[in-house]
């Protein structure tokens, strides 16, 4: 059926546009060197402790041994110095290593792949550059704490409305409202601690899938890489990916937290809010409105948490439904586990330099605090714990006594005792002591509250536990 | 510039086809009743905590706390034996609650939320359900996992293809490719276990945002409620909602690895592959091809990974760039959480009951792994290791002798020894020892291998662990 | 290897905790009529098409053809009055149409599944529900343009902040912020559209997967049942769900346009900007603060794009790498298909009720359009306009001035000509024609601009256009 | 309460390990020049048609309008031709083409961007980016489109098993086979069109947020960019990114369609399928098995899919919820479209290019399809169509019919006609004409059906249409 001269005219049609060989466009989808190169260091740390262990097990000789290792720091050099010149052809960063250590020491480089796989190889390094970011990520998060205690130190007892649906509900310390997020910091380093221990265990030496027939040493290896102990079960180890999932997990939650941070940052430093000034390092001006400050940083640090998102998305999509063991739809882990990294991680340096050069507008704050009947829920618990007024009805109480306020534009404690009697009969002058924002935040002592006394207490715990 | 009559025209147009009233449309969004009717028994649990608190602090009297804890007790009865009529105008199900005790035990009632809010009450409930699934979860993964090793167990040495690529690379045993899933799912317990520590602390008494003046005692609460204490920060409590972001992202992990092996079932259970036979109990037949099982279940599990991961998706965008504290939007959270929590727990038990009942055609899967020169890599490693050929050298002079055996489309072990010799001459009769696929299987005993010797010993050990 | 007794022993505590049989375990995950009974109207109007043509072709005869739709009719009524009752083990609504059929009408009711298949079936009832969902998202984006023109219509004059940033940076028309969702839900209607024409092909007609022996007419079923044409592959017909997810795409398009607008309500109802006063009926107050409106509703708007969002990232990842023709996991289409339009229904109902109610406090929107040299460039394009300045020299002098002005904290429109001088000689008295923000949006008259005349000019398009 | 000793100690300790500088910092995460780069031809035709429009308006003389157009042209070249030197300080594309425009013309240089602003020109320049992308799309698909119709034509008649549930349910002929996949790119070259036709107007002009007080000629700069209009209303014009948040909902359809083919290719490559032989140029190999062939090519392909759907989620988050009219988070919508559309377009000329030169392993495809009694559909239709007998009771009689065929091994078309009148005595000898394969293909001629002469025929509709 198939007509010759048709096909010929398809081809040429198609090839017409579209000049790239075959051989082209496999090399451009299927080369990761262009991202994997950032391995490199771990790559070579992973190769000196193998070839210590074949070495070690007389597998190769201590010469050879030698040998290799002074070739890969060599390459090492190199790398750092930009010496080496990376190739598509070579496809990914183990190649050209590989390679390039054949042309540094001869065919002796050629052991160097005894007793192991690309596989074990790629998983190994893997584990050990998510290791060493993920105690990056764990100094930035320390970084971002400390900041924000020291902004939390300075700002114990200063008063800020706090929001609930946007709405002013409650006077609350803005000391007490940094420290949230020192918590919500906190537990994501706990995450990140989490997923290090499970991470940190050794594929090296599970080879391609079955593990190896070379009497090998793996303790050896697990320990050298720092490394808790080998994996158990070697198809596991070349076969799943889930470390990543996870620690793009984490990613996830934590820029999640600081996009939570930023978007405040943003409303505080709009014309409605006024709450805070940014600092000219962090936002950017025009030259026509010179008063002006965007919040640019603030802003790029939220919009970072849909990009971390998405890169779960992506690699979570990718390994869901994937027979075991290797394929390589897996080369599409590196990518949106550098992306999350990187990003994560600007995301906390710019956190960190912005909340420490910001400048809070107390004043502003403590009068958006001061208006809108924050403490109704102070009379309301004064009414139940003074007068034994059960909660529900004394809600209704307070209800009507703030309607009175609202209808003749006064504060609560601008009402005179006899206004609100009309109301209650048995309230006191005592109800003076707790109608001000002041008395309000002063108040909510019990653990955990607002109160600035709290804010030192936990202040110092935190110094101690997170810094 | 408004036409009044137009405006009527648009007006009637609109309401002609859309005749909800604006606060049926208003009590459609925002009623939650639908789904957190599931959170009854925790709210009342928790009630009945903070009332006991309450009567211990005198806060209210002994007789108040008894007389709510029975009423409490008793709504709970009736919501167990479905007395209680759920009314989307009462909201939630904390109101059904409060509504139904006043109406059970008069204006005593309205004395139990003295000193908590439906902010913590909410983060209280649901962190005490999230709790108690994840121990069910843990509870469904350890049971698969048994049922893993005793198949393991089972088939110890039993061999298969290892697959790369979904290419037949090298012969493992079935036991150790099945205990791969009992270290996944092993990882995945440890994740909920963290998961679990780290949200077990009580939101309770965080009351709306800023705490409460009330001299409550969280320990107390926290204590009675399994908590290993009360959360540190109030507004923190009541805003955060990362601790069910991470249960998604656990469960995510889980059903990705879930889904691994339902597509392995799914592949297995081919006309292509036939490894096995599904059990009549999870798959589905055809009346008119009485032969066929469709392998039903393990797709839907398979495909629960979308679900799943669809899920993690929607809080993580809901909660991104929300400012401090609580919002509406985070209404948002419950349904995906028990969606995903069902929607795991079900394909646990599935997989379980699958697993357990599946048939292995050991002999099909023994026949394919004796196909396609898969002890290629053994014989490069007995060059390498008894004939000191470097390990890229062994490989080039492998492939030779595989392409000679391909041609005459023979298996690697009736090759005779003089044509290996015709391509390398030092390899001698002992190289027979290592080209068939038992061999293979036996000699990758090195810590992880695939050798039945190790698959016992590991059965060993992870029985002693995870069960 | 297996020990017996041990393998009872893990069965039995297994089986100690969890009691349901496989059977039900199976049942529980393979049944969806809790959620597919929703397509019965779909699936008896298919079924009738169907039955029709089977009797026109003579495949039944008249008789059976009115006997069978007659059924069908009567079922229909039946769980139109709740008369039908549902049961797990008929697993979809497929099957409790076709056995109720057989109930009421006898052996002739297993002549209508001829020459069809559950999967043309269900694709079939799957398109049909799709379409008439679309119609209804359409007119009730219509509704929210209509009460938007009407809002814009009524505020066309009136002077808000532009923000960038959520920085004021010029002023603008209220009306004319207000079209520009009109614009976005426009090109929403024309997705849905577009979808809708793609989608409306009939797959009536593809059987299981390979067509029918029977001499059909499947240019008649499409007809009958409003559908463009028969689709042309079957095999496409019955593994494709393209269309679910391109619907469940522009969901999540319309649902991200109205968070944008759901998050303007919430910020323009905070206390910070006070640019809205919310209605009650699609507001939360509390009894405690009678004067507080919590912006719920559009909260909840705002929160359900997430939700839609993770629909789409359900149903995508579920297809993704799903060989042809039909595997179970597409049974996991209907639910997000099912929740997405749901929440968008609702969501565009709450947001036309809200804006319809809203009251805008327009003093408030002037106030803070006034502040902040929003004018600035209006400045600078007079200085490039009238004194032929370079456009960027032009921004460096307004820099200048817009300095001058908020260090003695006066508006541009009053620095004295001379001040201005001082800066620039060549400006004269004519730049008091355009320092205020009323001259501002009155000469933004280009095409597309906020100018009133335009805004007006838009509406009278826009209400041809769109209503 | 700050302890200013302290402090320096944070201060250090931080500063010790973190070294950059804030505004190195805020450099980092502002600058968008290292991808938004790729810009910079759509940067310099919008800016042409914009010079051109000023100079034809008399905003700028023509003379000036020249001199600019000239300069523009100059880098043009440059940038091509790798002479422009990107630094990050510069911060965008746009920042660098008019610095060195000054740098190149001197002063009237400054013109340029009178009467436009960045947020309308970036607007600009991404639409035309967008648009040109979809056309190379468009483009590609039909290539692959034109390799499958040549595949189907050649193999209009082959047999393979059609799959439900990955189980060989009916005959199928390849060709129709493919041809389902030439529908579901014809759909998604469609989709391509309905956006493009969506976005393919100007926001040129739109200025800032609120248009411009200069008279310019917005149909002009649109005609000129081959736009279908200007867009009317310049707050959504700057403000909205729905078009590429549609762009990548099409290339996630796409991608999907694309895995799934992909998905065959991996399966169909198998040692369990052996129905294809992979093209050297698309598959690796490893040089100790000679014969493997690792289908890396299909597998990274099916990988995209799901890093296209984390684009996309990327966007959708990052969108969702912010206010109008321009926020920096918006930045973060270029990586995400750049990588879809690269990621896309490789997969497209992978797959073209793989299917081009696949050898189909005809006799082991026809094999399989002619196990597993895949005609007794064909057998129970004919009892309908030729006995009358009614569909549901055939299909019992059928599967009486199969059970005994497999009881003995045997194909239907093996079993004697008494055999099967045992069991329907109706029976007779015409049904040895349906009982195999190639007749039951054969007999699929119902429109759409897998016949090979409807084959043929869509061939020649698919040609005219999609070629």
């Amino acid at each position: 059926m198939v007509n010759k001269k048709n096909k010929k005219k398809y081809k040429s049609l198609w090839s017409g546009r579209f000049t790239r060989s075959n051989s082209e466009i496999m090399q451009t989808i299927n080369s990761s060197i262009s991202f994997d190169k950032r391995l490199y260091m771990k790559d070579i740390e992973a190769s000196i402790a193998h070839c210590k262990m074949l070495a070690m097990k007389n597998i190769i000789t201590k010469t050879e041994g030698k040998k290799i290792i002074e070739g890969l720091l060599a390459i090492e050099k190199e790398i750092k110095t930009n010496k080496m010149v990376f190739k598509d052809e070579l496809e990914d960063i183990h190649t050209h290593i590989e390679i390039r250590l054949i042309e540094l020491i001869g065919s002796t480089a050629k052991k160097l792949h005894t007793a192991r796989s690309r596989n074990d190889q790629v998983a190994t390094d893997t584990r050990l550059w998510v290791r060493e970011e993920i105690d990056n990520c764990d100094k930035l998060l320390s970084n971002l704490q400390q900041v924000l205690l020291d902004k939390a130190e300075k700002h114990y007892a200063d008063i800020m409305p706090g929001f609930t649906h946007l709405q002013c509900a409650q006077p609350i310390t803005l000391g007490h409202h940094l420290l949230a997020y020192v918590e919500m910091l906190g537990r994501d380093r706990t995450r990140f601690k989490d997923t290090r221990v499970r991470l940190n265990e050794s594929p090296l030496g599970a080879a391609a899938i079955a593990g190896t027939t070379f009497n090998i040493n793996r303790d050896f290896t697990a320990s050298e890489l720092g490394f808790s102990k080998p994996m158990s079960n070697s198809i596991d180890s070349v076969s799943d990916r889930d470390f990543i999932i996870e620690t793009l997990s984490v990613c996830n939650i934590t820029s999640i937290h600081l996009s939570r941070l930023a978007e405040e940052l943003v409303l505080w430093s709009s014309a409605g809010f006024n709450f805070i000034q940014l600092p000219d390092s962090f936002s950017t001006g025009s030259s026509i409105m010179p008063q002006k400050r965007n919040p640019d940083a603030a802003e790029l640090v939220r919009g970072k948490a849909g990009r971390i998102l998405g890169n779960l998305v992506s690699l979570s999509s990718v390994l869901k439904g994937l027979p075991l063991a290797y394929s390589k739809d897996m080369q599409e882990d590196k990518e949106p586990l550098f992306d999350s990294i990187d990003n994560l991680q600007i995301s906390l340096e710019v956190m960190t330099g912005m909340v420490n050069d910001i400048n809070f507008n107390i004043k502003e704050m403590h009068a958006m605090a001061d208006k809108g009947y924050s403490t109704a829920t102070d009379l309301a618990d004064w009414l139940v714990r003074e007068l034994k007024i059960p909660f529900r009805d004394a809600h209704n109480i307070t209800g009507k006594i703030v309607a009175l306020a609202e209808k003749s534009k006064r504060k609560l404690s601008n009402l005179s005792l006899k206004e609100m009697q009309a109301i209650e009969k048995r309230i006191n002058k005592e109800v003076f002591n707790i109608l001000d924002i002041r008395s309000s935040v002063n108040a909510k002592k019990s653990f955990g509250g607002t109160s600035p006394l709290n804010v030192m207490q936990s202040i110092k715990l935190y110094k101690n536990k997170w810094l």
